[in-house]
């Protein structure tokens, strides 16, 4: 399986015709940026987070996006029951389980949600990835030495069981499915200085499933064009601030002439 | 009624001189923006949602801003305790219904509020000032067909009903008082695609409302100060990330000068 | 004591090679600034406030740091747990007593806090360290009747009582221990107008405090950075939008030219 600049293209026009509509639940850290990517790209972001309110949102989205960033008891809970709307709406559910490993907590709620909501995408990085996945992945094989390596192993081991795209971001993206792998290799090196990015790609996942059904495709298109962006935005950056405004603007400005320019597979 | 470029300029600098503090209970997504832009026009703004500290807070505020955006149990709580105190008090309470209609827990809370705190201002886009309506606006009459006339319909019944200045904001803001309707015509097609500038003109509104006590004024020359720094913005923006940091220096250089230049109505 | 552009810039380098972790509960606010100004000097931010979680997030972290800008029972449930577990480590805690004196909450809250974790540093600006000071300060003479002569007395008996460094930032920082008293000169007009900037002064001095253990010196070289780096972003400002930008892009550009350019003392 295989993108190309055309693929990607074509996604983000549909993205700006169709504006579809992504329920975040994520962290207070990302948010403004969450939503601003979002918008930049021609999408419809909505955060709403009350137990209440979070079923009839999710009723009304195209795509669910989970954050564990900085979660809480009581977001927990909203996380699970707009899982189960959206699960029921069969609509797609991106989960990014944000610092997993780092403690219990966010290690047993990314996995239980994970194992309630059958997500479509997980994205998280190497370590993040390894600390989701639970069998003895190191074990697997005298191959696997390399800690990227490990991560695209537990990517597969979790692609398989969970039957979704696993995307393992990093200086090079592997987009994991029981299918195939495909990997791009766009970015900067400037994006790890940015807070939140690895949260942007995650909810551009939500709207990119939105819209393409073909799950691996969809978020392969997603780091495709976190990655054009990002090398759009170091053109003009002296440093992450100013990196992270026209990050916003690439992403607005983004046209199949950048695609061709820049994509890397 | 009308403003003109003096009458906005001249509440500008009253914000300048008097630096009234605005007590905010918002949203996650712009409590950085929203400071900024208060900030950034003069006024003193504090975020603080405590039930045990909003009375303190509102008792020393110049005005209250109540946004829905992001809200929760413990959050509406706040609001109508800081709201009654605000309302002893006789400061300006400024209502954002940020997404009502879309759930029924921000069309109950976002109505109740209303109810509760007779607010001097609701601001909000057109569908959620017709969501806020109980009214059936719909069937008053033929000629209410498109919707920026349901919206203005709404707002009518809803100044009347509750005693208070209701701004539609859009391509054409309207500021809607049993008095009168002003128009303003300043703004540019980017605004939308910045997150939270909405919510920034609902802040704005308690900024002017603290210095000015006509509140349809005040309100008016909060989205005309809005649009003209939009415009300024626009100026300097490649992209919504741009746009949005230069809307907050547009917002700090704001002169009569400007004020003269692009004000329409 | 004094500091020079040497050894502010020995630390700034020891922060890009250690990246040390330091854990935040702090306000909603100024999370996304706090997250990229920490990321942008080099150090690794993480934000987390779940009571389940945060000793064990402590428990890895190379410094705490407690602000109370947006605080609510949960949260200060949070801070005191967090507190606990740092203090066991012997990590360096850094509090912002954001607003104390605003509320009784946040003046009660901020107290407590400070009896119980024995923090390395306090900033804050003048106001908030008069009222964290029980002490009836005013009356100890006839001398300390401006402002800021009551705020360095309030430091300093803060400074004995809790045998910590406290900084009293405004246009001059004094950065006061119970050994010595260091003025840092540096800053510009537009920084309070920007939202957030002294919660970064303190985010940052948990930075430089997770690698200097000579407490005194990590908060004065943290506010000769913050200082330089804002001389540096004025230079590139056209208002507090810009400003904030570009103060983020000066930590990730500052070098020893710039501290010996810009460092007044």
């Amino acid at each position: 399986m295989t993108i190309d600049p055309e693929s990607i293209l074509k996604d983000v026009e549909l993205i700006r015709d169709k504006a579809p509509l992504v329920h975040n639940i994520t962290n207070y850290v990302v948010m403004n940026n969450t939503a601003n990517a979002l918008l930049s790209i021609g999408a419809s972001p909505v955060m709403a987070h009350a137990v209440p309110e979070v079923e009839e949102m999710t009723g009304i989205a195209g795509a669910l996006v989970l954050n564990i960033g900085t979660l809480s008891d009581t977001w927990i809970e909203a996380m699970f029951k707009a899982a189960k709307k959206a699960k029921s709406r069969q609509i797609p559910i991106v989960i990014d389980p944000v610092g997993v490993g780092a403690t219990q907590y966010r290690t047993r709620t990314a996995r239980e949600l994970i194992q309630a909501s059958a997500p479509s995408i997980i994205r998280g990085n190497g370590s993040e990835i390894m600390a989701l996945c639970e069998q003895d992945i190191t074990t697997k094989g005298v191959d696997s030495t390399s800690g990227s390596d490990l991560a695209i192993d537990s990517a597969t081991a979790l692609a398989r069981e969970f039957d979704c795209v696993v995307c393992v971001t990093g200086k090079i993206d592997y987009i994991v499915s029981s299918q195939a792998i495909i990997q791009v290799k766009n970015g900067h090196a400037m994006m790890p200085r940015v807070t939140g990015l690895g949260c942007t790609a995650t909810a551009l996942c939500g709207a990119f499933a939105a819209i393409n059904p073909d799950y691996d495709k969809a978020a392969a298109h997603t780091m495709a064009v976190m990655g054009i962006a990002g090398e759009m935005a170091a053109q003009k950056a002296q440093g992450p601030g100013t990196f992270q405004v026209n990050f916003i603007d690439a992403l607005y400005q983004l046209s199949e002439i950048h695609s061709r320019e820049f994509f890397k597979t």
